[in-house]
């Protein structure tokens, strides 16, 4: 998607130095635009811990490179044995898995790099699978994202097809026809590698001249909403206007949301969605008020060995400071500065997930269409998964 | 109640010049300790539209004092005869009346000081009567929030005891029958004069040695939980634990709520509460986990001219600036500090509060017992509402 009308992805290959991962350090959005470079298995689990690079696909590719990385930074390969440099490789994964619990990309994209790896061959030629795989893992999901994107589009389609029909008063200065998208977190391109998975049918929409308006949820403490989701909508001129998290249920009351579409961070076979804390309360304004509730699910986000979301998906603690303080731009000197909102002397507690349970959702949308959240609708779509 | 262990109420008059209304100006906590003097109606107007003070009895509290002002302020009230002083009072009144639209004890103290005024006294006599009622209104709310104390203080103690019994192991280092209680916003002392109306049974528990701690959500986009229920019980030792307002249905589906106090600033003759926008919310996920959701509501806070809460109750929209910028402590500086969260060009939208339907209401704790969020349950406390 566009910066500033220059096309980018979050993730990519420094073009004149292979041994380099660029990256858009999310950290500094959307008041800074910073390029980091990632150059040691180091950089990679900083990054992905810290959240320079987050959103659960967006992980899984940043990890399998973390692994190509670590490869090349092995220490003298053509010097080391193969037992050697399996050893380090392994290392690596069991490092980068173990940089954020809750994303099942991460384990799903670490796992396919050792199950994908060259077994037998030269060390340059298990580099260059490594290599291979990770861009795999990265360009699959560009396009299961974009296919998300025209799934979801049918479900936009049908709700402005509707609105046209209904003939309603303007409001806001928008066309009456106009679908109103309520999401949270940022499950944008920024969050994977291009064009998002809840945001893709959202700009798949637009694109297509559909009147769209997105409800952003600031989505505290880490404000993705606000600084990321926010500013990729602007930057790509989807109408937007950020709410605080908790205005959503007053919205829905009163009629100004026809949807609700959000990402996961990991999906049980039974439909169960972890998701950004917060994702649940929606799910259940959502359900008292009638308003179809979305999941868009890459099916590299569904954790087919677990079958109850609030029992078996870890949730992420995070560190309280994140509730304490929070970074803004001072306007005054135009410098990005960190202010305290609590007390001092006052604990906080900073859960970074929640599960939305299946019941509350109204339909998943994966890259091969979309089904009903339950066993039997995900299998309807992954038949092979059905013994595993 | 007490700030570093020096008793407060959250208004005053200045103990060596009745001319002057104090007021913890409290857009400073919890960095800043700031009392303000009020002085003309222009003041009042300012500090409850400004929100220096603000909470629903706190507002009405304090426009009964702006009328005593404005009354003051007449210019040379012994010149002026009774009908300009009239035309005054009630021209002060219907610009308290505007300041905010909400809060219906803003209306029922500013309507209760018109209709006790001394009809056909003299100028001397009214202003005198007018600062009567300004206390009298102060010194009932004060009465009511300790009586919601003693009510509430028994639904606390039954569930510590029944906490006892299920021996639970701990957690936390807490007690394992620590109640544990979420709050919404601010409906503590500084919403009120003293002792709160959801905190006073809290205080109340606390003071007889039941352990309670209390979720404190920040409460966005104002942050009155991060920086003012947290400010107030931690100043009176009750443990807490601050989080993203985005967190309470996770704790809920993990039993680490037991129950949920939140205030009102407008309840309707059937239950139906406005709350500061997000309390819907939080009742939807008592509800769907069965953790009882209570609602601390004195009778000043009860509009008996209203049935139906959701169409019926303004809601007031603040600026977006509230969404866009938040305040803060640079710690590096000591400075109170200004930053921006938005990326400049995305519209905002702040809606302030939000209406609970009775039916997510487990009970109204009044001045006068605990009761069903109903017609039928209130008009049982309030036996001289039947006709009205």
């Amino acid at each position: 998607m566009k910066i500033n009308n220059i096309p980018f992805r979050t993730i990519w290959l420094h073009p004149e130095n292979e041994r380099i991962v660029q990256i858009i350090d999310q950290r500094h959005l959307p008041h800074c635009f910073v390029v980091a470079d990632l150059k040691t298995l180091e950089d990679f689990e900083m990054a992905i811990r810290d959240m320079l690079v987050r959103g659960a696909p967006l992980i899984g590719s940043a990890a399998a490179y973390g692994i190509y990385i670590a490869a090349l930074s092995a220490v003298a390969p053509q010097f080391m044995d193969l037992p050697q440099f399996d050893e380090k490789i392994r290392e690596a994964a069991a490092r980068l898995k173990a940089t954020r619990p809750t994303a099942v990309n991460l384990v799903y994209a670490v796992d396919r790099v050792l199950a994908e790896m060259a077994v037998g061959k030269s060390i340059v030629e298990q580099i260059a699978q490594i290599r291979q795989t990770a861009s795999d893992i990265t360009e699959e999901s560009v396009a299961h994202c974009r296919s998300i994107g025209e799934y979801g589009l049918k479900l936009i389609e049908a709700i402005h097809e509707r609105k046209i029909k209904l003939k309603l008063p303007s409001t806001v200065g928008r066309p009456p026809s106009t679908v109103n998208i309520l999401t949270h977190c940022n499950a944008g391109w920024l969050a994977c590698i291009d064009h998002g998975t809840a945001t893709s049918p959202i700009y798949a929409a637009h694109d297509r001249g559909i009147p769209v308006h997105v409800w952003v949820d600031e989505t505290r403490p880490r404000n993705q909403g606000a600084s990321l989701t926010a500013f990729e909508l602007k930057e790509h001129g989807v109408p937007h206007t950020v709410i605080a998290d908790n205005t959503g249920g007053h919205l829905m009351q009163h009629g100004l949301v026809d949807m609700v579409i959000v990402g996961t961070d990991r999906t049980t076979r039974t439909g169960d969605v972890a998701n950004k804390i917060g994702t649940y309360l929606k799910a259940l304004a959502a359900a008292d008020n009638g308003v179809p509730f979305y999941v868009a699910v890459p099916s590299s986000s569904i954790d087919w060995s677990l079958r109850n979301g609030l029992t078996d998906i870890p949730i992420e603690q995070r560190d309280p400071t994140e509730v304490h303080f929070i970074i803004g731009l001072d306007e005054k000197t135009g410098e990005v500065r960190e202010v305290r909102l609590t007390p001092q002397g006052s604990p906080a507690a900073n859960y970074a997930f929640d599960v939305t349970p299946a019941r509350l959702v109204t339909g998943l949308i994966t890259e091969r269409g979309v089904c009903e959240a339950s066993e039997q609708g995900l299998l309807g779509l992954f038949e092979e998964q059905s013994n595993s």
